[in-house]
């Protein structure tokens, strides 16, 4: 449980090194399957990286619409049945497993909610209807949400979010997303094998700690922005999204649509707005 | 349909500019649902970047276990019913969804084996269970299959992926997959904003001119290697995979436990071997 990185032999060759290569001890990213279940039924199965499994279901329900706050889930624990065979022959729990109950009362609604749009797919046949969509399950406007940042500080966002990659350092495979206020104080941090779960991960320990969306504020990402990742901001309320790497064609028709600011190619030398380039300063 | 890269308003921002940034236009990779149905049911939707669709869905059923040759399917074609308002009002078909007939008579039971394990997620509750799920559906052992390459020649495997990573050098947005005879002839190549889309089409492309699992040869991704880079390879018969990027605890176990080679962080000065060494000489 827990663990996220872990070591496996490896054989380094370097062309321009004499020495015949040995086989020594590397760290990789682990990736494990996670099975999501609310009330007992399946909901999903995203491949992550073990750890802040709690954090990752928060952020995961409230992206698909099924919470929107951390009162709206009784209890959380890992099936007691999911179990592998341990070292020593024992059952072990995998924690691959996790149930969720929901607390309130309309559970079949929530839950049918949440599964009109799984977050690994798109809910229509084109990209304006997903977005249709997204708008339809909205809880709030993000256009009016008073957000703004100087461009000059959109730097130090990345580094805040550079500055927690341990994971990233130590093995090259992993995504971070980071949640900021508007005035850049870091709320959350999370790293993870897939970009989607790094930004469920740091959203969820914001609705754990007792926020609801709109949350407001600033979701910055190592990665790409695709349209999943605008998705997840604007379901939680966030109108701003930096990213290190490229925007796709969906992710900025969804910013440009539902009033949030895209920003992309975050470098140290500068960046790119694709939408909402009003709630930018100097 | 089959636009690949789009233009869109860009704000570009550079600090050590003196004028402030006009907007104009900026290429991006283009981001569309595509929704798979087999024999009128719906299999998965996937975000995909336009283009190659027919060699997207050869190479996902492959790897999904629902066919083995191009002879399976027995039609495919765009939905009429999909469309969205076209730019003069009237109704113009998304091209994102796609319905394959499958040739063989077993359908129900291709279809039950494709709907096991859906590419989108792990099919158990733990890393072991699932590539023992995967090792039940393999077709053929993988550990057999007689591949060989040279460690010195694995920097012209990477040169010629990148060589046709056009659409990344306008977009910076997508990854990139390749397929390769054992030899290191070019067999297929493919971009897309989704790496595991990447390489359906690069095997779908060979699936369609002819071929049927084991492909043998080299699969080669210009990302990192998770799970399901390598489970795809794997379920096409190719048994060296060769990552630009970092792997995965488990794509590393799967590899493994498969016989397969896994070839990580492939750079210009060297490359990490973290199964199968055996197949790599001097």
């Amino acid at each position: 449980m827990g663990r996220v990185t872990t070591r496996v032999p490896v054989v380094k060759l370097r062309y321009a090194a004499s020495a015949p290569p040995a086989s020594r001890p590397d760290t990789v990213v682990v990736e494990e399957p996670l099975e999501i279940r609310v009330d007992g039924e399946v909901l999903t199965v995203t491949m992550r990286t073990p750890g802040a499994d709690i954090d990752l279901i928060h952020g995961y329900l409230v992206a698909e619409g099924v919470i929107r706050s951390a009162s709206d889930i009784a209890g959380a624990r890992y099936c007691a049945g999911s179990v592998s065979d341990g070292p020593d022959g024992t059952a072990q729990n995998t924690y691959n497993v996790l149930e969720v109950d929901l607390a309130r009362a309309d559970r079949a609604r929530l839950l049918a909610a949440g599964r009109i749009a799984p977050t690994t797919s798109a809910c229509g046949v084109c990209g304006s209807a997903s977005i249709e969509a997204l708008t339809a399950k909205l809880p709030q406007s993000l256009a009016g949400l008073p957000v703004t940042l100087a461009a000059a500080d959109v730097p130090a966002y990345v580094a805040k979010l550079g500055a927690g990659q341990g994971v990233f350092r130590s093995t090259g495979g992993a995504h971070a997303a980071a949640v900021f206020e508007a005035g850049g104080d870091l709320r959350a941090h999370a790293e993870d094998i897939g970009r989607h779960n790094a930004v469920d991960k740091a959203i969820g320990a914001v609705v754990r700690a007792g926020r609801e969306p709109p949350l407001g504020g600033v979701l910055a990402v190592s990665s790409r922005a695709s349209y999943e990742i605008v998705q997840k901001a604007a379901m939680a309320g966030i109108p701003v999204v930096i990213a290190v790497s490229a925007p796709s064609s969906l992710a900025v028709a969804a910013a440009e649509s539902l009033g949030m600011t895209l920003i992309a190619f975050a470098r140290d030398d500068g960046l790119n707005v694709y939408a909402g380039a009003g709630r930018l300063g100097d």
